[in-house]
């Protein structure tokens, strides 16, 4: 199983503002950047309640029919026309991959902070594609969190686009 | 005037662990990535009192004959071989520029945590030249800080090399 997270932050490590407002992101939208290619190649996006229910409030549903699931330990409500393509569950991260491991789920697209600081502390993620917005927001939800222990990476490759987007992708070092 | 700022972190942020261990960066030391090139075109390196406590730490001076100017409320010793190069200042990152620029000063290199955020908030800093290290360290002192405002940015070139590290350059935007 392969496990991975995909996500701009701004040049100081944020990935929303604190109210998650996500205004500092250029309009042109996520499809760019080899971001399409890579959902092509995720069978399960798992996100946190918080990212799940800042989604909601974009108004279209950006997924498509891809199988999400939202990790929350409290009771979640699923708007009815999601219920096909959207499941809660609550559970660690090692339990969750073993889960859907067992259901033949082959790539996992880990998001949102709390999340992906879960995964990376279980050493569960395997690729991280950052994806740097040329700007400064000063405060915000961090991408990154507290660790006990160092987790090396191998750079994989950087492009840069005209806009000022610098992506890089890392492989975790076992 | 121009006044940069050239630093290394981790992927997460982190300029050096919180008690300022540096063995997380990679052994071949700063001659590489630019440095040099960048450091011939500084006419004085300014950074605070940790910055310069922990470098007096490393033995060797690193700076050679370079104009220094440690930023300090505090009285500084000054060891006495280091008298003819180094110099303290107490006063804010306004008042160091403007008197500066009255000793003919082109050219400033802001190091250190704090004194780099103190540069940015007061919107005096007009160059980044940031070099990512491939791991991530989960706690430490950070790059940046808190700021009352956005800064925008201009990616200007992005460089990566063999062991991993990823050099961007970027110009603040008025």
């Amino acid at each position: 199983m392969k496990i991975s997270i995909y996500i701009a932050t701004s040049l100081d490590g944020f990935i929303a503002r604190e109210n998650g407002a996500l205004d500092w992101l250029p309009q042109e939208g996520n499809e760019e950047y080899g971001y399409k290619d890579f959902m092509a190649t995720v069978d399960i996006l798992v996100m946190g309640r918080n990212t799940f229910e800042q989604v909601l409030t974009f108004g279209e549903w950006p997924y498509g029919h891809k199988s999400v699931v939202v990790l929350s330990s409290r009771l979640l409500q699923i708007p009815p026309h999601l219920a096909p393509f959207v499941e809660a569950m609550s559970c660690s991260p090692h339990e969750l991959v073993s889960c859907l491991a067992k259901r033949g789920a082959k790539h996992l697209y880990i998001d949102g902070g709390k999340t992906i600081q879960g995964f990376l502390e279980a050493g569960l993620i395997q690729q991280l594609i950052i994806t740097r917005i040329p700007v400064l927001i000063g405060r915000g939800i961090p991408l990154f969190g507290a660790l006990s222990r160092d987790i090396p990476l191998r750079h994989v490759e950087t492009r840069s686009f005209a806009n000022g987007l610098v992506q890089s992708r890392y492989e975790v070092l076992k």
